[in-house]
């Protein structure tokens, strides 16, 4: 039975354009996308262009740091979980603090609207 | 024992409305949305009006075609996982390529802040 | 083996910072943040002041009331869940429809995209 997996990625945003592009390549078209505010271990980006997407967000809600990312979703075969992870590595990681994460988690039935078609169809 | 669903879709923007009312009509009324952006398999959308709610992060970030979305989700028990589904593709499928997606995954716990109530009585 | 969770918070504008700061002083700097509209089974908030971060999304799209809040969403061991649910509670609980709700979802892996480090030393 094939398993599905929602990988979530948490990039930062000059990078989401070649991550969509490169896995378009690798065959997996298929994505959501939004813009959020993150910030990991490091607490704040020494150096990083405070390129304020939401500066309210930011500002009118305190003192503390976060950076604008994007958040990139995608439900894939289990199978498939290594090489996308791969690919989004590849292109986002720049070895400077602010790279982002990715989680993986469990999806239990995806559903396309139009059709009705479920589970590895409707990736 | 009782298991909690989370049902997201993706949907179009001018069906979120719809999707609410019917939605609060069979006794779900609790539910959380925000702005995405998406693309399924068809990569992009043929005709359809680039209502662009974040135009920077279309043009911005570079050329593929993504398509303003909301993401809608509600947390339910598994028995009523068919019925929500039902209901959100009844209001959404258009039959038209963007009609969008629904995931669903597993929740664990849900807490009302207000009152510390868990689980079903959370939801 | 380590386990892993998402914990997801569905709360006011006005909570997130110091929300934020609690959880940073507990141990737990790194999260994702974003704005969303969400309505719990009160339909509505009796005083609230509707604070419109996207009027568009609740105009355009219709007359249900729904109302501006901040998700945050972090990912935390197993073990720390009940600590971190404690915290969130304890920030954003004033008694009053409309404080919010927190979601428990499990989370397979993570990544950490500048070491490729995972699961808890990811986090």
């Amino acid at each position: 039975m094939i398993s599905l997996k929602e990988i979530v990625a948490i990039i930062r945003p000059n990078k989401i354009n070649a991550t969509k592009k490169a896995l378009d390549v690798l065959g997996f078209p298929g994505m959501t996308a939004c813009k959020v505010v993150g910030r990991g271990k490091q607490k704040g980006i020494l150096g990083e262009v405070a390129f304020t997407v939401s500066p309210e967000l930011q500002n009118q809600e305190g003192g503390m740091k976060y950076v604008p990312k994007r958040m990139l979703s995608l439900v894939v075969n289990d199978q498939d979980v290594s090489l996308v992870v791969a690919a989004i590595i590849k292109i986002n990681r720049t070895g400077q603090i602010g790279d982002g994460r990715i989680f993986i988690c469990p999806v239990e039935e995806v559903v396309r609207i139009r059709t009705g078609e479920k589970g590895e169809a409707a990736i």
